[in-house]
């Protein structure tokens, strides 16, 4: 990480300790540079990076302020970060149905971008919310990126595990959103009923180098899922 | 509009005219300096706000890429555009059901942040893609940057006419999804059964000084409507 995400990330872990919320507005220039002991361009490019991310907003001649206007239980979809993060104050669990290696199947394969038959581990779960299903879930790993996974660390935060056990850094996602209504698996899983309104989200997930590794395929419950996008103009 | 974010603009609009797809290599720094004919920092800044809009990455040591994976008939939620763009090949209309001069109920005064009682428009309208409906959407925007909306306009795109007509700067925009059942009302709307899934996204709509001046409430047919959403993990 180079110095300007640093201070990036220190003001935005400043900004959500403090609670500040929409519309407050942050020390100048000149203070962030004395509080981080950094020159003004660092400032400049941290700032840059914390608005194009939708946490701050610049106004020309007046200063900055604090965008954030998160609602509570929301998933931000915007941001690339696990349930156990955004969660935080949620007791969660996850039961694993099945978790094997497999060899991937054609559209797996094309969506992973694979150049020949590469082993992956396919892993489907029903993850809860303070005990109420919240969502069913079947992913995609690459085994040459995620060369092990076994079922206890399946229960647990599996987004922990690649990043802080295994190091990967994750660049960047696709998301792709569905509506549609619950088949009798689905709703079994989901404690619902067949016909019920479903949300499908199929997610990419990439490395620094570009390179996709993990594909999932999502069904959340109508009652319990709730989603914040942040849109930018650029 | 900045050097930059002009050099940004051009770049996007080479890759879409190009149709350049997810991995495309893009020129060398030399080369896209000497074909805008601006300095590296320019193009340097011009990459990074592509990036950050999810429009490319960088691979440290080998190159910049296109990144872009949509599909074709998925909304961008993470771009701020009417739909008028987003649905340049298809035949778009509207139903305008209502359209007036209203004092803001309270939660619309909360949401777009009046301090005291402006008048607001209201516009309710169904909106169909090739004839059949798409959503039901109701809209609220203040006056005072809004100053004249009718129903011609109403069944028209709003978005150009806010971004072309009144030149307004729409700067970033906050989404929230939820999942539910349709009423009679909006399924009558929408040519569906009570109680089909519905997808609602309430979205607020900034201006350059960060001021929020118009919300709405859109009602999606659930099996016309897909959304895709970019991450980036900063």
């Amino acid at each position: 990480m180079n110095k300007y995400h640093e201070v990036a990330n220190k003001i935005n872990i400043y900004i959500q300790e403090n609670n500040l919320t929409r519309g407050h507005k942050l020390p100048t220039l000149t203070e962030l540079e004395s509080t981080y002991n950094v020159g003004k361009n660092t400032i400049i490019k941290a700032l840059e990076v914390l608005e194009t991310n939708g946490v701050i907003y610049q106004v020309r001649g007046s200063g900055t302020y604090v965008r954030g206007r998160h609602r509570k239980g929301f998933v931000n979809l915007t941001d690339v970060q696990g349930f156990q993060n955004i969660f935080r104050e949620f007791n969660l669990s996850s039961e694993v149905i099945e978790l094997k290696e497999i060899e991937a199947p054609s559209n797996i394969t094309e969506i992973l971008e694979l150049t020949d038959q590469e082993t992956i581990y396919y892993v489907k779960r029903v993850r809860y919310i303070e005990s109420r299903p919240f969502c069913v879930e079947e992913s995609y790993y690459l085994k040459t990126v995620v060369p092990y996974l076994n079922k206890e660390i399946a229960s647990q935060s599996i987004f922990n595990y690649l990043t802080e056990d295994l190091k990967i850094n994750i660049r960047f996602s696709d998301l792709f959103m569905r509506i549609g209504k619950l088949n009798q698996e689905e709703a079994t899983y989901l404690q619902l009923e067949t016909q019920d309104p479903s949300l499908t989200i199929e997610s990419i997930y990439y490395l620094n180098s570009g390179r996709p590794f993990n594909y999932s395929n999502i069904k959340y419950h109508y009652e319990e899922a709730q989603f914040f996008v942040q849109g930018n103009n650029f």
